[in-house]
Order: structure tokens, then sequence, then C-alpha cells
């Protein structure tokens, strides 16, 4: 049984999944660690964990979950696997895949370690962004789960099954290659809709009297924090690319059509996309 | 005092201000009028309108209310003009205002016309997409009120302003400029990342359970009518052109960084984009 969980990075995702681990089992104790001294206090005060710890103490732990930023998770997991005790469990819940698996692979104890992410938050950050039933009904990717002790995984799947998470297995190489296209790309179109607008309407704030829901909804990723996106950007920067290239190609065709007046093209163009609509129904 | 309304188009917006009228006005009986004999009758049987009607009987009304696609309502507002009674006003809601102010300013009875356009909505249409309440707390953009009879925009502006709406007073030209960054190029941004990811992810239908609520929300806008879309793009196509212009360069320009390894650009990129926190903020 778990009985201990260490979250290192107690964040939206990491406080988060505090919150339900608490609620669905009183009995563990969750011990925080975080660079930032003030997110920490801020996760004891707000009763997300129950002590404040560092990683020298995390041979104790059950279940440590890694929820820092993505490139400081594939520095600390070599560390972490040194420390971790043989029925100790390291998970990790980062966005990118296949570079903490490799990490993991080329390490004496990948045995004590899962590869996962819940496709689950906010554009919100810090502990204080944690919420409850974060990950209820959300897809869990999980990957190359056979190479995790049998003992250990399902004791964690077990746990977060109870948090209410579907589990889907997939190679890491092929998480990256679609969640660049199912969650990276959204990103960066939020993010560069937010910068055209506010470019262009710098100097008119009044401007922003026009913003209706459907602009918000759109642009709402690029609030999103900007120290864990890069690193995500960094790591999956091959599929990221190729999903802006495919991205801008289209934008340009659009542009073409409307160009050349061949507004049957657009009528077309958006009445195949609208095909989104049974998709988006289906994952409902 | 405004007694009868007829809409022509009982559709998102038709449909929602017919809801909102009868609301705050019981007294005021509600015409309707559409091309879609189905539309009407839906809206007849949900309570929408009092009555189903055609155009030749509206120099009956006190307030017309066009609501059909933009293309639409510049045909249709000559004809209504020359019907329309001295005491009865045509106020048109379409996302477009240089087209439709244009062919009013060359109408003997330019008096009885009211250029406006309420920014709210949905990605759904049809009478069935109509809601209660959508206007309050919501901007509408008035243009050229000075070429109003008084008594007309006063009885109208009323009515308005009684479902909850903000009036902001804008010249039409400046109104399609600024409407082109803060909802034309959202659609288009929605629609193109629908676009991408259907064309990518065809073959792999498993794929969509990797869509988190940051894609639906991204891509929410791209379930829009296209009828309703294409006949705005085509009136505002200049204006659109330009932002999309200016979208796609800074998509190219990202993906610059990003092929050249520059990471601390990706993140200012983010960084200062993230200042729509505080937009958004202010207009809510």
């Amino acid at each position: 049984m778990i009985q201990t969980v260490y979250i290192i990075g107690i964040g939206l995702i990491g406080g988060s999944l505090a919150k339900d681990i608490k609620k669905s089992r009183p009995d563990i104790t969750i011990h925080g660690i975080d660079t930032s001294a003030q997110h920490l206090n801020e996760a004891l005060e707000l009763g997300i964990i129950d002590e404040k710890t560092t990683v020298e103490a995390i041979d104790k732990a059950d279940l440590i979950i890694l929820s820092t930023p993505v490139d400081a998770a594939v520095k600390l997991l070599p560390m972490l696997l040194d420390r971790v005790s043989d029925f100790g469990l390291v998970v990790d819940v980062g966005s990118t895949k296949s570079e903490i698996c490799k990490v993991a692979n080329a390490h004496a104890k990948r045995r004590n370690f899962l590869a996962m992410h819940p496709i689950a938050g906010t554009e919100f950050s810090g502990p204080k962004a944690a919420v409850a039933n974060l990950f209820q009904q959300k897809t869990n990717i999980v990957c190359e789960i056979e190479k995790t002790a049998f003992k250990l995984q399902e004791k964690a799947l077990n746990l977060f099954a109870s948090l209410g998470m579907r589990m889907r297995y997939m190679h890491p190489e092929s998480h990256d290659k679609h969640i660049a296209y199912m969650s990276h790309l959204s990103h960066i179109s939020a993010f560069m809709l937010g910068k055209t607008v506010i470019e262009k309407e710098k100097n008119e704030r009044d401007i922003f009297d026009m913003a209706g829901s459907g602009f918000e909804s759109t642009v709402r990723l690029a609030k999103s924090s900007p120290a864990m996106w890069t690193p995500i950007f960094k790591q999956n920067k091959d599929n990221v690319i190729e999903t802006l290239q495919e991205y801008i190609s289209n934008l340009t065709h659009f542009k073409t059509l409307l160009e050349s007046d061949d507004f049957e093209g657009v009528y077309k163009e958006m009445d195949e996309t609208n095909y989104i609509k049974q998709i988006l129904n289906g994952i409902q």
C-alpha cells in the first residue's frame, strides 16, 4: 500500500494531484518539495501538502511524483532513481515523454520509474492554481508500462484510477508526435493570436471592449506559463515545428482563397472543418 | 413605444434577441420572418416568436431587426427601407458594418435605419441555439448614430439597454478594422487549427482521446456556421487579409526561433503575450 507520497513541484498539476490523493486516500501523507520557498509555504498553508521536505529524504517515499517543468524533470530523474528505495516508484507527469524515457532507460533502476501524462490542466500555475477533481474522466497517457516493475505499476495505476483517470498506453515517440497536434500547437496558436492582437491594438485600449467570448476562448491558453512551456517546446522541437509548418500552410492557403475571391473555397474549408463537432462530441 | 417587433432571420442572434425582448417587454408582439420554413416553425414551437409573417407586412412594424447573414442583409435593406413606415426603424446586427452603412446612406429613408453589432454569440446556429440573457453586460457597437432619426434611436437604444447591452459608438470603418482582429481572426485561427489536426489525425481516431480542455477551447469556434461566416469574410476581406498576414508572420517568426534554438526568444514571446491576462481581466 502506498502510504507516503512525495511531490516535487507543487504547482497546478502537482498540487491538484495532492488534493485528489488526499481526498481518495486520507491515510496517505503528502510531502512537498519545491525550488520556490514561497510556493512551498503556500502549499502548506492551503493544506495541499502535510509537510515540507527535500530530495535528501526521498528514500522514505512509496511514490514520488515529478511535476516540475520538463527540463528540470530530466535533470532530476537520475538522482531520484539513485536515491529511491527498491519499493518506491518515481512517476513523471510532464507533457513530453521521449526525453524523460531515454534518461530513465539509461538508468539501472528503470523498473522504479513510470512515465505518464495526465491530459488535464488550466491556463494558471502555482499551488493556488491547484483544483480538486481535475483528473476526473481525463485521459492519462502511460508510456513503456512494461519497463516498470509489475507490483509498482499496479499500486500506482490503482491510485491514479481512483482519481478518475482513464489510462491509455502509448509509445513515448507516438505520444510526442500526437500531443504536438493535440496540445502544443493549440498553445502556440493562442499565444500568437494574443501577440497579433496586442501589437495591433496597443495604442487603443478601448478596443478591447470589442473582445467577445469567442476571442477569450481562442486566446485563453496565451495566459499559460512560459517557464513551463519553453522547455516543452524545446524537448518536442521537431514535432512542434512540423505542426507549425502545416498550420502556417493551411492559414496561407485560406488567405490565398480570400485574395483570389474564391469564397466557395472559403465556405468549403469551414464546412469540412465543422467535422470537429463530431470529434469533440465523441470525446465528451 | 415599441409594440410590434419583426425579426428577419430567427437564428442564434435573432432568436436570442426575441427571447430577451419578450422577457423585458411582455407586451411586445414578435413577428418572425425566415427563408427556412423549418426554422420559422421551430421558432414558433419554441415560443421564440408569436407569429410567422413575411416582408410584405413590415410596414406595420415599429422595429425591424435584420439578423440574417450579412450578404442577405445588404440585399434586403433597400427593400425594407422602401416599405418601413415613417415611424418604424430597421436595425441590423451583423458582424460587418461598412457595406451595410454604405447601402443605407444611399437610401432616402436613411433616418429609419440603425447599424449595430452586439458582440455576443456562441458557436451554434439556428433557432434552437437561441439563449436567454445572451446580451447581459455585452458591448453593442453602434455606428453613425447621428444619421438615425432622434426619436427612433432613443426608443431602440432604450430597449437594447434594457437587455443589458453597453453601447459603444464607432465609425463603421473603424469597427470593421478592429473587429477583424478581435473576432474574425479568432475564427480563422480556430478553423485552421481544426483543419490541421483533422488532416493529421484522420486515420487515427483514438488520438482524439488526447484532446484536453485546451484544444477544445482553442478550436471551439471551428464549429461555427460557414453560411454565416463566408459573407463576413467576403465583406471584410481587406481587413481580414491584413490580420491573417500579421498572424502568419508572427507564427513564422516563432517557428524560426524554434529552428534556431533561440529558447530565450521563445520564452520572451510568451512572457510578453501573458499581458493578455490583464486585458481579459479588464474586460470582465
